[in-house]
């Protein structure tokens, strides 16, 4: 299938909005309304007894403490995934981790937003020095305790948090 | 939290945008900009050998052929999300089901979407006569083998579809 037209309707600071005109590949055509979000990651950071998770407002869905795991947009020009991630475990929790491992991408919403995220497993984790949150983001650091997995999962409603505590939970199983 | 000011920046078909004023409990107010969508259902339908999923486009994330459990969207007017739920499975599986639980709501993307969705669980199922798919909706139903849920699991990126192949490995196993 090919898009054969794309007009942008909305251009806002984080979502733009086209309306877009694609043909199947059997010559049918389909108008499609798409929100253009940027992508994004996801950390799942472990030691031995938690994982870190946050609290923090979530105004479209009108949520004051969603539990979620850090997390973050790719929206600075060149920085590739993996360095968003790490990036953004120091500004949410105030770690750094000395392994990576990419564990899955996928699309939070296909039938309408363009957003894909990686979720990346973080392990051998450090306090940084000096690590000031930004008062801004209203973020509460919730270390959970991993032998409560099952807790965070049931108690969870993010549906990128909930995928990453799932493949946590089948790690730490293997 | 409460919501102090709300715009309509834009009203498409399926995606309307609002740029929103909250004030936090400590007084501090922050700007939003908010994608309003409908809420959804996603099923989980099987039997004792499959559970049924779909392949269709997604053009906004432009993929021909994406793995999913059948969902929809609460666009009908005074339709509940159980009776969404169970419209969607016959449109998209031919299929009703005698027993349906709720299973989770979460949001798909609550950092810049409203939308949530309601996720059942619907077994004893049985054949629509005379079920003539929609050839606009281009879907092509997948009864995948419950003892290969690992590798639906593997192939799946779509973020609603993983969250309800896991809850259902969890009651499988249960």
């Amino acid at each position: 299938m090919e898009r054969i037209r794309s007009d942008t309707v909305h251009e806002g600071p984080r979502v733009v909005v086209r309306q877009e005109r694609w043909r199947h590949a059997d010559g049918s055509e389909a108008d499609r309304e798409v929100a253009v979000v940027d992508d994004a990651v996801v950390v799942v950071a472990h030691d031995d007894s938690v994982v870190y998770m946050v609290r923090q407002p979530r105004e479209p869905v009108d949520e004051v403490r969603l539990l979620e795991l850090p997390a973050g947009k790719l929206d600075v020009p060149g920085e590739s995934p993996l360095e968003c991630a790490q990036r953004e475990l120091i500004e949410e929790i105030g770690q750094s981790a000395r392994n990576w491992e990419e564990l899955k991408r996928f699309y939070p919403a296909p039938g309408f937003a363009t957003e894909e995220m990686y979720l990346y497993l973080a392990s051998g984790l450090a306090p940084v020095e000096d690590h000031q949150p930004d008062p801004e983001e209203r973020i509460e650091v919730v270390p959970w305790p991993l032998d409560r997995l099952d807790e965070a999962i049931a108690e969870c409603v993010d549906a990128k948090s909930l995928i990453g505590l799932y493949l946590l939970r089948d790690r730490l199983a293997g």
